[in-house]
């Protein structure tokens, strides 16, 4: 069986490439999905459908466009990871755990011990809480290996 | 038919007795839920199943009690409203979006003008965004009294 | 058992008032709901959040809180019915046929004989085609008192 | 992944071929479905069944066989593309809108400014409104290719 | 808590009567609910929508109608007693069985000792098989008098 | 894409195979599937878990065996075509038609003219009725190939 | 609201009626629910229906017979309270447990902390683990009253 | 078709290479799957994650992050053969049939003749019980190659 394995959240330091290097140094057969992780494109998805004056409206029709894969490849992943950073609110991630714990759908979460507590609801329907992209390589291994 | 709603969200002001009250003087026919609001007894909501040493056991022992409170009020909602203040990262609201979303329930957002951006995923997935209690007042009144 | 009859469709014409009239008269136990059927209030519906400047996001705010009113009422219903006029699109009608379609709700047509053709995917999916309110009538007597 | 995007609607202008072909030259990996849009095999869908004197019980069947197709294939797209020309009443396509929406399954619009204001409801509900076949293109390799 | 019994299948012998008798004598607290079990009834119910010319469009039309209400039932019940008779085929009461049994709805039969094999698959998915009302009735007062 | 199509029903004649050559010759992509049509295997399904003394629980046994095949065939069918004859009771054709029409699965009967009226019920949820495995052919050619 | 709670697992001490008794003390609106609870009647819950040779199909038409009764409640509850003592084997606790975190629905345990290693798998599903039903009342004060 | 078998329960007898060994000598299109059932291992599934002082966490850490691969893995599966030996409470095996039960999938158990009774209620929601390892072989022979 190919594990899907969702990575959502935080889109300014490198944990993804890690987890997926991680992934193949242990030759995993995981497919990863993500949102558009690049800020300006991702800012922009909607442009193409026409200008917006308001600010509001702009980054409505970005977040409805970019929705269509999101909303898609959580519901096909078998896992998500969720990564928090320390610096920035990262509404979205949470938005993306609460969908995931909605449908039965397992996550597990990425961040530092220092915010532990503003993310105790999160973590409190996840599966793990990771601090590194390593330990999510090692729980990869262990459910998809057995061992 | 009597309407249920669910209040998500931003503990520190008073938006939730603001719209409780407007609704009581349009006479509206709601019962309005919550999670536990009083943050020292939420924080402590485990505490009764024994101490725990670690920190992030001891919240997690607390969020999941409170879970057993805010997923059944939630999935018995038919509208939810979720506030996002300017100091908190409110973590937990952007959640109980997330889960509105995929179960397909119904919810409006409340929040300043100056959070729109990061706020943008959750919005894209709400029926209406809210900058004051009363005009949630209003669209309560709208959605239920029909006129 | 009380039921819970959804009225969708056109606007222009007396026939809500005259399927709860006849459901009066036969004493039936029914609970009928609505869109917001005043067209005025309906399309402004979204003015207490604020203007638009363009007339897109004006509808598409109105017709979200809109949404959040007819899509309740929907899943709460045991029956719609759907109404189609000659002179209207009417695709919020077809619309909210689709919708019952997919949830499995049950509804039942009602038009006049010279729609037929460009209606037949509509009826398709219908429990039953009515070209009157007093054949509604008929229906709902018959199907609540069992004879 | 392969994408699975379901093309529904009108049937009298080449939205679709645009569509399909604008994919090819981006090289998309997608698989479009249709409902038979061949007017007239698609209205005596049911003649191999025998033959009717009604014209309603004539839709009615080849409706029902041509439900066979376009319910499996919707409830197997992973995006639907929603159009309306301005001639005819397509209420087969605001039907099959209300059915995505039902199911929760993404759908995006297509049509000309000037039925903004009648579409509203089924703009509403879905991830975006396109005006051409190439905004489709657009869209669709954005969300696929993720940039 | 009431409990909502639905009576399914053949309505040549008062089998209906005797269990809802023998559900009074007990002091129950169940809501008894049926198709329309009058025969000339339930085959014209389609005729206030206008006359066929054709048996199976008029079978057809009718049946419709009653499954506006047989549906509904079906779905808000606690419990099926689903009843087959020895001369007539009743295969909407088979029906009904495997409608509750997708539904994850339990039902129990009663039937005759004589017809046990023909109706092996439809005992497969049932809770329990009676061969007379007063059976029905003791596992009524059972499951819901818990004792 | 390849269609799953489930033949439920009769066993007595020889319609199955009239369907799969048909299919062939147009050469359809269909995988079909059905419940064990050996009658004497099927009857015997429970055997290997030991013997019965009574009829009752000897044809449970088998019936429950058969059901872990025939259950999971059904929910990963497309579409199921549910064949009376004119012999037997069938209940088991009745039983899968109802258990599709719980879980929205399509089905198409197939049976002759003599049995439209007890078959009423079980027609009315189906999408199509033919009357010779020919006319089946027919149906699943223009539903794939769509002309 | 009124919430409803159901009480699974070891039948030899008096741990719901203390449950009970404290939740009345506390005045607290809950409607408890159980399986029947006296032995002796649960093992002959099908008796009614006939005597068996086979102490096998003795065990599994009572089991069926009392499903009805629990499988409702379960499916009804908004919260289950599965005991284990360290006795007896309880599978059937350990069954409904499962049968919850499959529904979404919440369940909290109560056992000792020498069965913690056997029973890490239940455990892990549910939102609490209780040692005595002392605890189990303060948790439904504390979700119940919101303090 | 591949079925896809999953394994659960006691992991102190070679029960599933028994079966996996059977299915491979019977040519049959099965994939197996199962937890980890290096009990060492399974223990200690959380560890990567840091260590706990307290037991229950430590059990409940790697319990998680088990239950990432069998909740997986279960929800994919067409049938689960669920074996309950005399030595241990394998309340994870009784948990996973209450799983399945409540998912609508099908499952088996294997177990004795001598606790036939503590297990007759999840015996009355499996769709057969074996004594051998053999007896499900040829279970599953017959289910899937239809002889």
């Amino acid at each position: 069986m190919k594990w899907n394995v969702y990575l959502s959240g935080e889109i300014h330091t490198d944990w993804r490439q890690r987890i997926i290097d991680g992934a193949r140094e242990h030759d995993l057969p995981i497919t990863f999905t993500s949102a558009v992780t690049d800020h300006v494109s991702s800012d922009a998805a909607g442009e193409v459908l026409g200008p917006e004056s308001s600010g509001f409206w702009r980054d409505h029709k970005s977040s409805k466009v970019n929705l269509i894969r999101t909303k898609t490849l959580i519901e096909k992943c078998d896992l998500a990871v969720v990564r928090f950073g320390d610096k920035y609110r990262q509404w979205n991630a949470a938005f993306d755990a609460g969908y995931c714990a909605a449908l039965g759908k397992p996550y597990v979460t990425l961040h530092d011990e220092d915010i532990i507590h503003p993310l105790k609801d999160v973590d409190a329907s996840a599966m793990a809480w990771a601090k590194s992209p390593d330990q999510i390589v090692e729980i990869l291994s262990y459910v998809i290996r057995a061992r």
